[in-house]
């Protein structure tokens, strides 16, 4: 049959941007049975023949190179196309994509102004080219098992949310201009919150965003920078330029975002101290709270008044909740052995989107939660600049009813009004 | 020596408000030797008629009686005062305590104009009656040790503190009425950062604040209020008209508040949701970060680069910091075995107050400290009714100097500026 045919070709991939996340999302890809690498694009003629070697030498084709990432997009070689490249060319490379008409998938960011988020809705409603966001982090166990016990009621109406993407980065941005990393002249001429979709992804799905709800305004409040000009004065092989450089990022930017349901979002920028990795998830609810800095779950059903002083005793108990909540495609996937790439939400992410496109469903990120997610990093650059004043957060849906959006549904469904593929 | 005579002349204390703060706090005052209970006061008789007895009963004087605080200030039987009454209460009884020259003690809490706290510190300015604010916190274990540690250079230059009082009181607020408790009216009635202290207390001399350092903008954030209809909906004994009561008080208010050093503070008022107390101290630094919800210390001297992702191996580890940077103070107390009153801080405030009193140091909390806490939720409830706008912080030391301000040296010391008591 036809659809069956369809099914086994092979898509044809281009992948646009070989830094470190483009090196290794590209290994998770040239595994696959059912995509070729037929192309690849960066800026650096260097990481092009690297790729074309390290796939030639892994028995791959080799990909043909390009430095023009339009080039790429509109070769008769590609028929999908993987957006790995610097946060700046997000937005033209998907518009691009879309535009060419091929299916786009691309790594996450915050965008550089407003125009940008409608430019890809608008562009998004014109072709309806497949395009989705690899916000990974949208399949992490611990995310995906919250929204599930959220959904279940265990948590009452949700009324406050913390996270954050709270990761020590001094090293990787310290060492920009050696590694030919785009953070350190994002560091060095930018201030707002830049990175907010590892935690708010998995938050628009717990509080509903683009289905019943949506977000009011956003307020932003940044410290001073002093982490990585401390850490290059004290780390041999830092440029020691860097002790005294501007950097106009602040080491901490903190920002609150109200919702239509009377709910407040909470979310940590803090990537230039010393500290421990976290994404920070809290979830504060009338019947129970979930907190992932001790993995702990204190509800009134399970709880009982005694415990409220004794958190200590019950640090860790999330772990019990991951076995009862966690989603079908965590269990099957558990079940198949493979978890490749940040504990395994990078696979799955790339598989969703190949899946989606090979089925021709909706994408489960969709055009309209990229728009929100990417919007937060102006949203939050313009509220910083004005001292932390409160920001409308603009209806990036063009006043579309959300009920109107294509869901996604089957094992990569995100959105709550998806037809549920717990058991 | 008329010095040591005045030492060993007992104080006449006279207490105000007999709630439950009042009679666990006077317990605590009942048994020690250098100080006799000679007046108590509340609005409700049978609370006079209940200490009395209970006092009478423990071989004690019988306190004579008031049901109006400015009759027990300036009864002739009264030394010092100590306010334990409901929070509205506060400034007017420590306002009229200082102009009767009488040494005051107040309980916790947010003022409800900013002119009650510059009212509290022009009446200080023009008596100079010794007043503090007993902010048992500032003596808690974790909040030195951490403050000490802060001193010592462990966290480098601290860029953002996190801070809350997360304490679920739905029982304590709904029987309200029952118990003749302010919060419940409080809750009904007003919404803001109503119960600062706890938290920002302990924070001001992390940061310096009123040393060499300043709060200049805050901003608040609530969200609806659920959590308490939703437990009087469900809640056996609880009054039922309550489950459609309607609370100005949002379930979750969050704070942030800027410095004059570039840092930035969250502090959280949580107190209407089912989860665990905690107050939630973080500090982000540039060489260090410690966390309360799992006690854990991360240092770039202390962690290698691969703990970053493996957090959950030293949750805890603060254990081992308490040994070494706990303060002198709880050195010794700890082992005199004398522990009495939410782990020992209710014992050390009131020891404090007293012991400054009676060797005529300054106050530990002085009123500028206690005037910043207070503004809080002024400024708070501004804000919130502004959603979200930044509102000024007031210079509350109306231009004074800091490095002026008399402060207290020895044991009970807080501020940086004092003689470190730390061998």
């Amino acid at each position: 049959m036809e659809e069956t045919a369809a099914h086994n070709k092979k898509l044809r991939a281009g992948i646009i941007g070989l830094g470190c996340r483009g090196v290794s999302m590209t290994g998770l890809l040239a595994e696959r049975d059912d995509l070729d690498i037929t192309a690849v694009c960066d800026v650096y003629d260097d990481r092009i023949s690297m790729m074309q070697e390290k796939l030639a030498a892994d028995g791959r084709a080799r990909p043909v190179g390009f430095t023009d990432y339009n080039e790429l997009i509109s070769s008769p070689l590609t028929d999908v196309i993987f957006v790995f490249a610097a946060w700046e060319a997000h937005v033209p490379a998907v518009v691009a994509a879309m535009r060419a008409g091929k299916p786009v998938a691309f790594e996450v960011g915050g965008a550089y102004s407003l125009d940008d988020c409608r430019l890809l809705v608008s562009v998004w409603e014109e072709t309806h080219t497949p395009a989705m966001m690899l916000e990974n982090c949208m399949y992490g166990i611990r995310e995906m098992t919250v929204t599930e016990m959220a959904r279940d009621g265990i948590f009452g109406d949700i009324m406050h949310v913390d996270g954050g993407y709270m990761h020590d980065l001094r090293s990787e941005i310290a060492n920009g201009a050696k590694n030919r990393h785009y953070r350190l002249r994002n560091y060095l001429s930018r201030n707002c919150e830049n990175y907010p979709t590892h935690e708010l992804g998995p938050i628009c799905r717990l509080l509903g965003i683009n289905e019943d709800n949506r977000f009011l305004t956003l307020s932003s409040f940044s410290t001073a920078a002093r982490g990585l000009n401390d850490y290059a004065a004290r780390t041999p092989g830092i440029d020691p330029a860097l002790a005294d450089a501007h950097f106009a990022q602040g080491d901490v930017v903190t920002t609150i975002i109200t919702t239509a349901k009377g709910q407040t979002v909470k979310i940590t920028l803090d990537t230039t101290l010393a500290r421990p990795y976290s994404r920070g998830l809290t979830v504060h609810g009338t019947r129970g709270f979930f907190c992932e800095d001790n993995l702990s779950v204190y509800t009134d059903d399970t709880n009982s008044e005694a415990d409220h002083f004794r958190w200590r005793n019950f640090w860790g108990n999330f772990d019990g909740w991951i076995e009862k909540y966690q989603p079908k495609l965590w269990r099957d996937y558990t079940a198949a052995g493979i978890k490749k790439g940040h504990g395994g939400m990078d696979f799955l992410v790339l598989d969703a989107f190949i899946t989606s496109v090979k089925e021709d469903l909706p994408m489960p990120i969709d055009i309209y939660d990229a728009a929100v997610l990417m919007a937060v990093s102006p949203l939050s650059a313009l509220s910083v600049s004005k001292g932390g004043a409160p920001v409308a957060f603009p209806d990036l849906l063009n006043g579309r009813d959300p009920a109107s959006i294509p869901r996604c549904e089957g094992i990569y469904s995100l959105h709550r009004t998806a037809k549920k593929t717990n058991p």
